[in-house]
């Protein structure tokens, strides 16, 4: 039987999974709802079931998970230590073990987005550095940093999280309980934030008419085309959501000077508008860092990332 | 011969140099007005002259210096980039080969803040932990990171600039050509630019009478004392300084989470009032790390840290 590996990614809404080889090729993938009132004993016992529906479906033997979960995990033991989209529930699980007894093979917990780091590193423009920041920036905006070729993690696998740098001291309440991280600042709901409040002040007409009228449709995406089409009040809010976190860039440059930066999730596929507008900053603010010294790319891997971090977690036997 | 080796703390003012054992026991110490006027050539005639001399006192034979110069550095080839407090003339200067050639023994090359950051690590607090920040807060604020247990230098020696975070977004003007740098908002002269605005304005009259009226005398040192004896607006002046350094160890704990901060530099003696209103700032804005999994500590080494980082930096053979 072909050894198998397997890629779970616990989200608020899906567990996404996919089965690959051990050279990475993936083989079949799915997607199921998280269901998550059924509390982490029924989610687990979810996961279990899809991944050996998928593993049976490629027909083979599975050797290793590597899974990634919305929140901090220990990486070491596999236990869950707080996942705020999922339950109160999710508070010291022993998700790693129970799925390994489950499931018959080693399972490696990790942080989503470092987990998705990971994809990038293995298998994106990381393949070519040793140093890498990567920013998620999608409805929250998550992060995870690669030093000498390895995730760095901290102790409790919380280093990364770059979305929680503070870039306006006196800014609005963050879900982590400070005031103008970054998150609060450029994520996906704070672009949309602006949005609708320039589409019911009528500063945003384009915009308004993208959406007919439905405020619930305004997303990074439509304001993108809104702003193309020529809403200049909305090219405006989204340079300034690219400038703040061109400025988190500088910081993260300043503290370890990584050789790429790696811009992915949602937000990041508006276009070149926004990414221009972060080069931009940069450029105007780093004075110090000579710019040929590193490079700010898009995702290649888009919302694969995730799905590919998992795989090479599981291959390379956790982190 | 007793192995000796030289610590070299190359500044705008004065040329610091110490000779130790190999164990790290200095034996003698001395210093010399730079004389930068001199150009390169000429301060590192300067530079040898005092290494010779202080190596014939101690008695023995020098096998390696450590030395730190006020700017970037490439720490290979020991080629200065930008040392901007001497003069323009140091841009691509070969110090570390003009001195090895002049001395007969390596010479070690590297930013001063971050030998001081390594003597830290060596001699300070640092000896227990693998993981550290070390924030010197004098004239500008410099800084040094280390990760398992070495310092983070980046491919030019530029991680760890950690006074070079962007604190508030359309702040002041930097040295480094960025503007609301930590640098322009908690650095001796920030506070003590705020000190004159106070004494001037008749808001200080503990620090003006401190001072006798000598607005060159106002300095963290005399702001601390003004506190003290119950200027009130001085203390929040120094509480807000504070707090923004406080920021910017947070960016540094969601960055890389480090198990230990540092704080040294002529600032940081100021007594309890200010690292207290850090501690404070951080405790109160940092949510998603545990208090109990980093600590911030004082400096034990104060000015020795650089010495004592060269001596390391010798010992050790380089970064």
């Amino acid at each position: 039987m072909t050894p198998l590996v397997a890629s779970v990614d616990l989200g608020g809404t899906n567990i996404a999974c996919a089965v690959a080889d051990r050279s990475g090729h993936v083989l079949v993938e799915d997607k199921r709802p998280t269901e998550s009132h059924a509390g982490p004993s029924g989610v687990l016992e979810r996961i279990a079931a899809l991944v050996r529906d998928l593993t049976q479906r490629a027909g083979g033997t599975l050797s290793a998970v590597g899974m990634g979960v919305p929140g901090l995990v220990d990486v070491q033991t596999g236990v869950t230590k707080c996942l705020p989209n999922l339950t109160t529930q999710w508070r010291e699980v022993p998700a790693g073990e129970t799925l390994c007894q489950s499931l018959g093979c080693p399972v490696f917990l990790l942080n989503d987005v470092r987990m998705a780091t990971l994809g990038e590193l293995k298998f994106g423009h990381g393949r070519e550095v040793q140093s890498m920041a990567f920013y998620a920036v999608g409805t929250g905006i998550g992060g995870g940093l690669v030093l000498d070729g390895r995730l760095r993690l901290g102790s409790l696998g919380a280093a990364g999280e770059l979305g929680h740098q503070t870039i306006v001291p006196d800014g609005p309440l963050c879900g982590c309980g400070n005031h103008g991280c970054l998150e609060t600042l450029a994520s996906g709901p704070a672009l949309a934030a602006e949005g609708v409040r320039l589409a019911r002040s009528g500063l945003a007409p384009k915009l308004y008419d993208r959406v007919a009228g439905d405020l619930n449709a305004i997303s990074a995406q439509t304001m993108g085309d809104a702003a193309k089409q020529g809403d200049e009040h909305v090219r405006q809010v989204i340079e300034r959501a690219a400038y703040y976190l061109g400025l988190a860039i500088v910081n993260t440059m300043v503290t370890v000077h990584p050789e790429l930066v790696v811009l992915g999730g949602g937000v990041s596929e508006m276009g070149d508008l926004w990414i221009d507008a972060v080069r931009r900053t940069v450029a105007a603010r780093l004075k110090m860092i000579p710019p040929a010294s590193f490079r700010i790319e898009r995702s290649q891997l888009g919302d694969r990332a995730g799905t590919l971090g998992g795989i090479a977690l599981a291959i390379q036997g956790g982190v």
